[in-house]
């Protein structure tokens, strides 16, 4: 009556996705739009930064030369023979004991190698100065080369593009990035019982939660997914749909139907288009039924319906999928040890996820159970900034334990999964 | 010759910004579109979640009466009598030793109190199967309300929009939900030698980095930012500016232009437009002449020229600040220990930031400098993923030594700014 199927631990399941997962292809993008995605090359710095020694500070250049003896009570005096704001420069040759008045970044002109902040002067008249103490060269100059020298890897490829890449491209003049493409992502919902968000409740119907929070769970990703609805449970209608979806997408999410009932037809569209079952049973709760299959180069993760399976599913499955694809290298989540804020005596057979709220209490951070827990909870999704993963064992959790947890809102990563066979 | 500046530290600065930020008007948006943003109202359950009693599994409902003395020696037998998807209902009454076969998900008839899991049946021919154990009442039921009775709160105002608080937009029917507008945000560099990206460099110019790096940072909280240029150092167009700024946008972040140079003219705008300045000196490094200003409704933020202490301005009052505005409850980064994991031996009379590479590895959180740490620094932004902050006092600091880490990469936040004047 039921399919046989076998469970495998987690981490085999996530190391079959990503093995299965391409990169898409490159495109070359507006660096001002290129936030969110991934460097498809390595950034090399090609020029030095600073680019000429200039002034780290705003102040007067002179030659250092001129300051040897200066104190409190041989005080040296210089005269201004021009002014140098940042972005101009000047070819005039300093004579013994004159000065450029210089802001910060300014080039610093070849006869002056020392600057002396106004903090360190007295202003004489608007031209005289005096400082009480000598300087050395460089002292307040940036220089050139000093940061990064032309040639070296400033950013690697497969590095996320935060704001600090960005400042980087401008730096180095690229107003155009390489990036791979934004895969193309079909979600969809299976079940006849679903409604939509505005359609009132009829007797024995729920609203369809889970397509709208997986198209969210996207949206952090910076990904827009397009939404199909099959509100059928005719195989023969899914089925038309699939062939359209595997020829126009890169990733295709269902959520439902890939359960032992009656109606969970999607087994039946792996079987039918011969996909490649990657998986159909993992060992954890909720969400032991999610499969993930391939049919020619489109991954189908075929989610669990109850909305907290299909949430971790999606993030422990899908996520590193689609930051692969993306070209990322720190595609999966952090999992960190936290304290756990509260008992979860559920034992389990198998490992458990558990979302959960975080805590950066001083210096510890506290993960509780985010509210109810079941497979079906929904309200608890809302709450959940983590979710706490469980080893299976027989024995129960208290408040106090020590526990590892997958942070769900970062956007860092870690390179490989950071789970083991042991958890 | 230098304005007269006394710095303030930085726990009190930031509460004078958002002491004087006022949250948005309140707009209706589609809740497909609230990803990111925050609610403005709370979020109560107006039924019950679930609605009605419902099967837990996939198999078969019973009348737990009839299962009592059932076991391996004695297998009661039951027949099917109807068969019931997700969304489909029936008013039958079950006989004696009759079920239903029911699908996760499905109205439990009220004849019916307990589900028998197909696993735990054994098929006799297509109508009917044996059981080898009593059910009690309830067993494989999900309740009418057991998750959130009508009129619970589900989700608190000013919390953020994550996936999972849309699937309860969607879930209680919510197709609408009201959020505060997106502040209007200009940003401008300030600077005679600044290039755009895609021109050539010339002696003594630098391409413009802050910028870009603003928009994107602005990006990363979801907002768009309207980039206004002035590629002049004329006070007279600078205040012609701000006054059309000031006018249109609730925040005006500009980069440059507050030190103690003589092209730094933003001290004279504020002065000008009599702007009520809330700070221009903070006992912090990089990025001690922050100055934040307010001018009517508009927050004016003068952040440092230098791209660290820029950025490193951005997150600790830009951020929070407009974060607020969105109506956010728990707009602070969070700031949490980490052990450091390289030497930083550097002392300094005010509190320190360094851009910071995390490392989650095994149960500690390693926190070391992201490179070349100079207040015009760019490249050690792109690999930061926080910010360490090293109190002021004359010791340096070595690799193990515990430190505090303001998180830039993550959602979640604190209510509360997690730096004590200790700090």
């Amino acid at each position: 009556m039921t399919l046989q199927r076998t469970p495998i631990h987690i981490t085999d399941a996530v190391a079959r996705v990503i093995k299965h997962t391409k990169e898409t292809k490159i495109e070359t993008i507006d660096y001002l739009d290129s936030y969110g995605r991934f460097l498809a090359e390595d950034l090399y710095a090609n020029e030095d930064l600073p680019l000429f020694n200039k002034s780290a500070m705003d102040g007067f250049a002179i030659r250092s030369v001129d300051s040897i003896g200066a104190s409190g009570d041989n005080r040296i005096a210089f005269k201004v023979v021009e002014e140098l704001p940042a972005g101009k420069t000047s070819d005039y040759t300093l004579k013994e004991n004159e000065a450029f008045r210089i802001m910060t970044g300014a080039e610093i002109p070849t006869s002056a190698d020392a600057v002396v902040m106004f903090e360190q002067s007295k202003a004489i008249d608007d031209t005289l100065f005096t400082i009480r103490k000598p300087f050395e060269p460089n002292d307040n100059i940036a220089m050139r080369g000093e940061e990064v020298k032309t040639g070296e890897l400033v950013v690697p490829k497969g590095t996320l593009i935060n704001p600090g890449v960005v400042a980087n491209l401008a730096t180095f003049g690229h107003g155009k990035v390489r990036v791979h493409q934004l895969p193309k992502v079909a979600v969809m919902s299976t079940g006849s019982e679903l409604l939509d968000v505005e359609d009132k409740l009829t007797r024995g119907k729920i609203r369809n939660s889970n397509t709208p929070m997986i198209i969210s769970q996207l949206k952090r990703m910076g990904i827009e997914a397009k939404v199909y609805r099959f509100k059928t449970d005719e195989l023969d209608e899914i089925l038309e749909i699939f062939k359209e979806l595997t020829s126009d997408f890169d990733v295709v999410i269902t959520t439902g139907g890939v359960s032992v009932g009656d109606y969970d037809l999607l087994p039946k569209v792996y079987a039918h288009y011969d996909a490649e079952v990657l998986f159909n049973k993992v060992a954890m709760r909720p969400g032991s039924v999610t499969t993930v299959a391939k049919l020619n180069d489109t991954l189908l993760f075929g989610l669990s319906g109850n909305p907290s399976a299909c949430y971790s599913g999606f993030e422990l499955f899908a996520r590193p999928s689609i930051l692969k694809m993306l070209g990322g290298k720190n595609i999966y989540a952090p999992i960190v040890e936290a304290t756990l804020g509260a008992d979860s005596k559920k034992a389990n057979p198998f490992t458990r996820f558990i979302r959960a709220e975080l805590e950066y209490t001083g210096g510890t951070l506290y993960a509780s159970p985010a509210g109810f827990n079941k497979s079906n909870a929904v309200t608890s999704i809302a709450r959940s900034n983590g979710v706490i993963i469980l080893p299976s064992g027989s024995r129960g959790f208290v408040a106090g334990d020590q526990v590892k947890v997958m942070l769900t809102d970062v956007t860092s990563g870690t390179p490989s999964f950071l789970l083991t066979e042991d958890d």
